[in-house]
């Protein structure tokens, strides 16, 4: 049986750089569906086109209104193609309009001097510990991932009451479970919750505009990670008159950084 | 007279969707322009553009291979105009080869809640108290800024001792100075000097592949700047095989948060 991230990303060739697509009532959000799996439908087109070349470095998608239930197409166009790196241009329609734009960077990498900059967070308890937080009460899309909490990273109940800062951690991995690639990566760099929730602990209207994600890892990497929980940490910078970004890091098995992401989330108040 | 930077990122109009421009020999980097007057006179084609709605709230733009020196066109196609914001696709062209591609979200802004979250370097001593890093050897671009930092956060040479991290800090401002709007804000989210260096202590080609900025600022909160120097903090997270990623943030008067910038940087040893 098919994995239900796979059925969301499924894509149908329909002609030269065009695919056909459908939204997948499994990732549904509020209104349409998850942004991940959004941005995972559009990566996965440059992925299956017959001339990509080499694995995703940059991804930026441009949520240009809200994906309607049903059916898709998606123009994925390789407008560039270098030794080393490939550049693509892609799109989301639904009938004439574009409801997602995006762009990503492919790359051949070579083995050079690496280093490690940015921490993983030393003290957060093991994936094993925590309990499964229960999101009944969110949108399905929210089903499909086993995130854990700490008490003190649990966005435990909307009180009202303004913190100092919207820092978290999470553990997650899919569910149910399923063996860790590029795509599934992508969607994961979407599901951190919205930061002005963890800031103003009330809840608001949210949507997140604009997404890109950078890619540390290889495709060796990836799937060294095979179905283990990957620990995700997430921070705002600013917010400011109907906008915030947010900015997260997904972290692997010993301390390797998989995937850094950023995002301008829309907010009313 | 017109300031450098006009020149640079100066546009006529070539019909629908359609402008021409030209490289600046007061930009011009090692090979070809500074990828800042890129993304600027990109950036600058929605903000000329006559269906224009809106100021910039993100921006994202893929180096897909050095500009030549001369002529160029860009195609700049707003894609999708909804009630508070406006996606754009844009390219830069020489001949029939694509050199960069971008995307930008224009956005009306409200007053809304706001409040901070990053906080500006709070030690740093005044841009009065510092001298002008003498650039004389960097590529002409370099010239166009005027940079100070405080002797830990200069480069002072290439003594090849690798450091811990890559963390730095510098006021900086246009050279000769210009009152600042949003296309100098996205040149200048592109003219902190590449991590590596600050990393390795040795010289190294770089090219940045996949540049992204957000605006926190509005046109007012920029044009109450004028001439002032901004305080830039820029550090990487991670280096893996051929690329870095780097974040800046760049702070205005008073603490103000003015924009946060990513981008994804190729390296060679």
């Amino acid at each position: 049986m098919q994995h239900p991230f796979d059925t969301a990303i499924a894509l149908e060739p329909a002609g030269q750089d065009r695919f056909f697509g459908r939204t997948s009532p499994a990732y549904a959000n509020m209104v349409g569906p998850f942004g991940g799996t959004t941005t995972a439908v559009l990566l996965n087109a440059a992925l299956r086109h017959p001339q990509r070349q080499g694995d995703p470095i940059a991804l930026t998608v441009n949520f240009a209104s809200p994906v309607a239930d049903g059916d898709f197409e998606i123009e994925a166009v390789p407008v560039r193609t270098n030794r080393s790196t490939q550049h693509w241009s892609l799109q989301l329609r639904q009938g004439a309009a574009v409801a997602a734009s995006a762009t990503a960077v492919f790359a051949l990498r070579r083995e050079t001097w690496s280093a490690r900059e940015a921490v993983m967070p030393p003290d957060m308890p093991a994936a094993a510990a925590l309990a499964r937080a229960p999101f009944q009460a969110l949108p399905t899309w929210a089903q499909r991932y086993d995130m854990r909490f700490t008490e003190e990273d649990a966005l435990l109940q909307f009180d009202g009451q303004e913190h100092a800062h919207s820092y978290s951690r999470m553990w997650v991995r899919d569910e149910p479970p399923r063996p860790l690639d590029f795509a599934a990566l992508a969607a994961l760099c979407d599901c951190f919750l919205p930061r002005i929730f963890y800031r103003r602990h009330r809840p608001a209207p949210v949507g997140t505009v604009s997404l890109t994600s950078y890619f540390h890892a290889d495709a060796s990497l990836l799937a060294a990670q095979g179905e283990h929980h990957l620990l995700g940490v997430a921070r705002a910078q600013t917010f400011r008159n109907g906008y915030f970004d947010q900015s997260a890091e997904v972290w692997g098995q010993d301390g390797q950084l998989l995937a850094t992401t950023h995002q301008m989330v829309y907010f009313r108040e």
